[in-house]
Parts: structure tokens; sequence; C-alpha cells
């Protein structure tokens, strides 16, 4: 707690620290977001708190695909209209959000819960791996799509559990890298560039 | 709640819901938010959700300087060996901690709640300007330091009060306008620099 908060009392002093906790919430921030807190009406204020205690009282994490969910297995893993040929994986909860949005995809999927960092000392061991590996030895999987991020862990991630399904005879495939709909030439990275090059598709 | 957000289990939905409602979070930080609240341990989510029930259940407004406080009067109007003859009214109670953090003020506080503001529908009668007059009638202040911005707001809301207290004898002063320390003189604006000009002291 910044000692500059002694004038402050013990409960202002208390919320702005932990405020300050969140990522990407830096000391001025938690204190607006406090202040804003002190203004706003008790029942808005308990909102949010109530929304924290029923976010971990209430969601588990699915036993199939490790997604975040109020009923396990999550409605997905349950829903009969979708393809459980093909699985979708990715790093985070919010990341099949994503996917779900664009109405293209119709098959399972499966949460790593992070990437392989060695630099913040995280290894397969501490992904979802072996609950991946454990869905595909059941044989009735034919394709899964990498859908880690497109940055250093996010392929190393990719790279690392294709090598192992390979070998089970899984087709394995990544999301396309070119350059993003609505962006300007002029202004893309070079990595970007010669990655959309590389890529070219006939027209 | 943006539709998108359909695929999250409720509970997630309603979190990044609650924080998207906070100022100066956007969807994709209250999204991130969330997302950290599943992570992290349940005591550390719980301790976010307690500070913030904690601040409503446990915080009145002081009765005399309208200041946030645990006990009332607060600390601050208790303090016998502070300097009773001089208030320095602020728009904030966050203001407080601003100007105590100086070390260099030891009178007493009033805090306004806001500022008059007629684009917002603010007026002085929403504001705790009757508190100050009946802490004023008593006799024994004999300056008020106007500690509002120095806005457009601030400046009127100054004003305005300035205009109340100089008939009842009271000496009003305003915090000085000029180079804030360490800036820069060739990237001040017009308006800093002028007033700067206007203001200048003997060396």
């Amino acid at each position: 707690m910044p000692e500059q908060l002694g004038a402050a009392p013990a409960p202002v002093a208390k919320l702005i620290d932990a405020f300050h906790k969140l990522p990407g919430i830096g000391p001025k921030s938690a204190q607006r977001l406090t202040y804003h807190m002190l203004r706003i009406p008790p029942e808005e204020a308990l909102a949010l708190a109530q929304a924290i205690i029923e976010l971990k009282e209430k969601t588990v994490l699915c036993s199939v695909c490790q997604n975040v969910t109020e009923s396990d297995p999550c409605n997905i893993c349950r829903d009969d209209a979708r393809d459980r040929a093909v699985i979708c994986v990715v790093e985070e909860p919010l990341d099949i959000l994503a996917v779900e949005r664009t109405r293209g995809f119709h098959g399972l999927y499966h949460v790593l819960h992070g990437v392989i960092s060695p630099m913040d000392g995280v290894g397969p061991e501490d992904l979802k791996v072996n609950e991946l590996l454990t869905r595909l030895r059941g044989g009735s999987v034919t394709e899964v799509i990498m859908a880690t991020n497109p940055n250093l862990e996010g392929e190393a991630t990719s790279m690392y559990i294709s090598r192992l399904l390979t070998p089970m005879g899984i087709r394995v495939t990544r999301l396309a890298r070119g350059l993003p709909m609505g962006s300007d030439l002029e202004y893309a990275d070079e990595v970007t560039l010669s990655r959309a090059l590389e890529n070219r598709q006939d027209v």
C-alpha cells in the first residue's frame, strides 16, 4: 500500500490496494475506481462484489474441454449439434468467445489455460495438454486446429502439441497468418507482411 | 451486456458487465479483468469483493467537513493540533490525500463533492456549499483556500463560492497557477504560460 494513503480511512485504502493488484490498474486508476465506488449507490457497488463472489462460487472447469462453465460438462461439450471430429485448441476461455463470435466454427474446444513459456517457468505439464491427449485417444477426432496466439509463446506451444499429435494420425492445422482486414499495407509490420506473401492465395 | 457474450457462462458475462460499468474500463479490459478473477485463488478474489462491501458499510461522510470517514467527525476534524482558522475547500475526498501528501497544510478541509457544471445539470444546491456556509457562520474561520481544479468548472465554482464568502469578511485565496515543477517551457500550453507570466514573482 503506498504510504501516502495514510490519511485515507482504512476501508478506502484497502479497496485502492485491492484494485491496484488487478492487471493494468495503476495507483491513479485504483484511486479513481475507489472514489467511483464511494459515489455510486450501495446496491450498484454490492452488485460488483456479488458478481465477483458468484464467479468464484458458481463456475468450475469443464472436465472435458477445461472451459469455464456453470455445469459440467459445459454447454458446448453437451451440444449434440456440434461436430465432435474437430477440436479447436485455445490458450484461454475468452478465446472461445472470440471464435464463437465468428459463427464459423461448429466443432468442440480445448482450453490449455496458458502457453509454454520457459521465461515464466511455464512448461507443458502446467497446461491442460494431458487432458487433450486423453480426449484424442478415443480416436473419433480427425482434426485439431491450433488457435494459440500468433506470437513467440503461442507458436512454440502450437509446435510442441502438433509434434505430439501428428504420430497419432491426427491432422493438425493452425489459423492463417496474413494481413488483418481493414488494415493498411503501408503500416503492416514486416513479419505480418512476409507471412502474407508466403501464404499468398490464388484470386 | 454485449450480445457476443452469449457463449459465456452467466457468472462470467455478469462480471464482465459489472466491470464494464466502471469508469475507464472498456469491454476488452472488463473481459481481461474477469478472466484474471477466474485464474486467481478464491481468497484473493473474495478479498476484492469484501473490500468493496466494507467500503460501503464502514464509511460515512463526516458531518463537519463531508470527507469520507470511518468515524464521525473524521480524524482531521477531531485533531486538536490542526489550525481551525483555515479551511481548504476541495472537490473530492481524494483531493484531500493530495494536499496532505504535501505536508504543507495544517488547517481543516471541506469537500464539495463535485463542481458547478450547468452542462451536467449540477448546480450549487447539489454541492456541500450550504454545509460550508454553516461552518463559517461560527466566525472562527479567517481564511478559506479554494483548491478546486484549475479548469473551467473548478474556476467557476471557486468564483461562485468566493462571492458568497467575501461579504462575510473572510479572506478567500486560491492555489497559485504557474508552470508545474519539472516541466519544460517549450511544451507548456499557452494558458499555463500566460498565467505564469501574469503571476511572475521576484527572485
